[in-house]
């Protein structure tokens, strides 16, 4: 079997990847380890930078997002029982798109399959090889018979813990991590969102946040402890302790129901470097994670698609090698500036067991100057809207 | 004895604040616990903000400042071998002035003493008493002699090491603060500033700063180990590892010398709640004090100063208390907000042993983004030239 790319990962990142080089004529295999139905069946985030968005257009798959997305102009930030609002708009001439992870997934997988690409699901023990030499391949197991799939170049699109981060030499490896003391406990209600837009919230009682799939779905989350397990948490504890946390008009308002999705997801900020290796390129959360808040995850993946696709175009079309070969450099450096935000966002909005009666302070006082700080807001809207590739 | 206001400690806080209370009429006996020369011999950093400015003019004693101060427009930042520049003027039609804390307290000094205001030095012993009464009183040795000033209101302006803070009863006072791992190495040289503004430098060794008092005469710092001690530095070495800190560029036009002066201050981030007990009001270092990063310490006794000053004002022309009552709430509020510029300044700029290597990359992405990003910078900026009183 040969292609041009091959894509580890049938996730977002890697269909994501895989569309764009289809528009321009270069042949790509998708190798996914689930089934289609599980990748689909994942709920995550889904706030869109319009760098994502216009992605999404660039590659033919941005119709149903424009028509059933939700545009928010702003969010608001919680603190001390009042609420202000961060305007995107008006501060950056931009906005974000919610539109959830699961529905980015399901067009792109609508797409890939309308223009005849090629995705092979249930591949076991991937394993990209030969990558410091010319001719790179990827053997698995699919469907009982071992396979190798022969390639010009690997886009590693697969994961934390996907093999294509592992297929890096740990000599020339460098994996940079920052864990936190808590988690996000979230939970799925078929309620109204209790805002327009979301809320970000720091309590005494720590954070958290409203946010929301559509009209009808809305997603709320607090920081609970990491010994803490879904099951300690009956939804009606939830729905009070998230009231807690809110300033006194929104938890009056808030429409409570049950829950139909209940996790805990540990914070993680990590990056890995070189983010290329031979002719392995990593995408997304193979490299770098970062902490939910802010919502940074998929729009990093984004980020590494929009480098390595146009790096990929210029390699195929002008014979210019120069965007692949700076590749690991120029996405690194986007992608830090984005840890700093989300590790930001994630400090200023948290209570952490180790902050003395200084930090709180100090926490609050940024969180005033924020809230009256015209620059602030702007410096930290271009962030949330997204920097500029 | 009797006055309106005792002011306890005679540096440039205790004097701002008499002078001003002069220029409404009312009257004050400033107690220092040192001699005038005493006073005037301590070296200090002198960057005014504008609001600092505007006081002295208020006050009647700006005319020095105005000619000899040096305006600063901009500041530099210095890290990975490059320098940027924060263009205060430009982000916020705003400015400093460099002019020495030995200039300021002269000057202070010299309007007192022609308009007969009293000042007792060499008061040992001085206790401020029956706060919470409405016959206050403060006690001191002056001259082999017990002294009693009686008064209406007692200014609590005598440093960190005074008196006035500890006579808040321990029950109702609140000290916030942190210590840093580091202290600041500084030497004083008659030689011309490397650059006409000052310039922060983060760099793999630690932080330094190039700073000034005037066209001949400049101060440097470098980040060193709090066990340091100035004898373990020769000028030699402080000039070498100063170089190793700077840009390339900077560092080659350094002109050395032999050090007038050399010190080394810990850095510390402290607060005290509240700053105002019955019929005493802590102005300054009493209250609380910065890390120099930023150059906020002469800078927060200023902003106190505003708050009392307009208080006392409004009490004895308009016989108006809610300055006064307020006076704590009012500038505890801007007094966390330069505590958050200082404590992130600090972070932003020096080497903390615990860093970890993704800590260090985090700290190089804010640098980055700050370098790109004006609305970063203009954060910064309003903060530097001081935010609204």
């Amino acid at each position: 079997m040969r292609t041009q790319v091959a894509i580890i990962g049938g996730g977002p990142s890697g269909l994501l990847l895989g569309q764009l080089l289809l528009k321009h004529g270069i042949d790509t295999v998708v190798l996914e380890r689930r089934t289609k139905q599980h990748v689909l069946g994942r709920i995550r985030a889904g706030v869109l930078e319009t760098g994502f968005a216009g992605l999404m257009r660039e590659a033919g798959v941005g119709a149903r997002m424009d028509k059933e997305g939700i545009i928010h102009e702003g969010t608001g930030i919680a603190h001390e029982g009042g609420l202000f609002r961060i305007d995107f708009e008006k501060l950056t001439g931009n906005h974000v798109i919610v539109y959830g992870q699961t529905e980015v997934t399901r067009d792109l997988y609508d797409a890939r399959e309308a223009a005849g690409g090629t995705t092979l699901f249930e591949c076991s023990g991937v394993r990209p090889q030969d990558l410091d030499t010319d001719a790179p391949f990827v053997t698995f197991l699919h469907e009982g018979k071992v396979v190798r799939l022969d390639c010009d170049f690997i886009a590693g699109c697969d994961g934390f813990h996907g093999p294509s981060r592992q297929a890096i030499p740990e000599e020339v490896r460098t994996e940079y991590e920052k864990t936190y003391p808590f988690g996000w406990l979230g939970i799925l209600s078929e309620t109204p969102p209790v805002e327009d837009e979301l809320i970000y919230a720091n309590s005494d009682r720590g954070f958290a946040l409203c946010s929301m799939r559509n009209a009808n779905l809305s997603r709320y989350y607090i920081q609970c402890a990491l010994s803490d397990r879904p099951e300690d948490w009956e939804d009606e504890a939830f729905w009070t302790e998230l009231k807690r946390r809110l300033p006194e008009d929104t938890a009056e308002k808030l429409v409570t129901g049950p829950s139909i999705e209940k996790s805990i997801a540990p914070l993680l900020s990590f990056v890995c470097e070189p983010m290329r290796w031979g002719r392995m390129f990593l995408c997304g959360d193979a490299a770098h994670i970062v902490p939910p808040t802010g919502a940074k995850g998929l729009n990093t993946a984004a980020s590494d698609v929009h480098y390595l696709y146009h790096g990929m175009v210029a390699h195929y079309q002008d014979g210019e090698s120069e965007g692949l070969d700076r590749y690991s450099e120029t996405a690194l450096e986007r992608i830090w500036k984005t840890q700093r935000f989300s590790w930001s966002m994630t400090n200023l909005l948290h209570r952490f067991p180790e902050q003395s009666e200084f930090d709180l302070h100090v926490q609050a006082a940024e969180l005033a100057f924020l809230s009256e700080n015209e620059a602030a807001q702007r410096a930290l809207a271009e962030n949330y809207v997204g920097l500029p590739y």
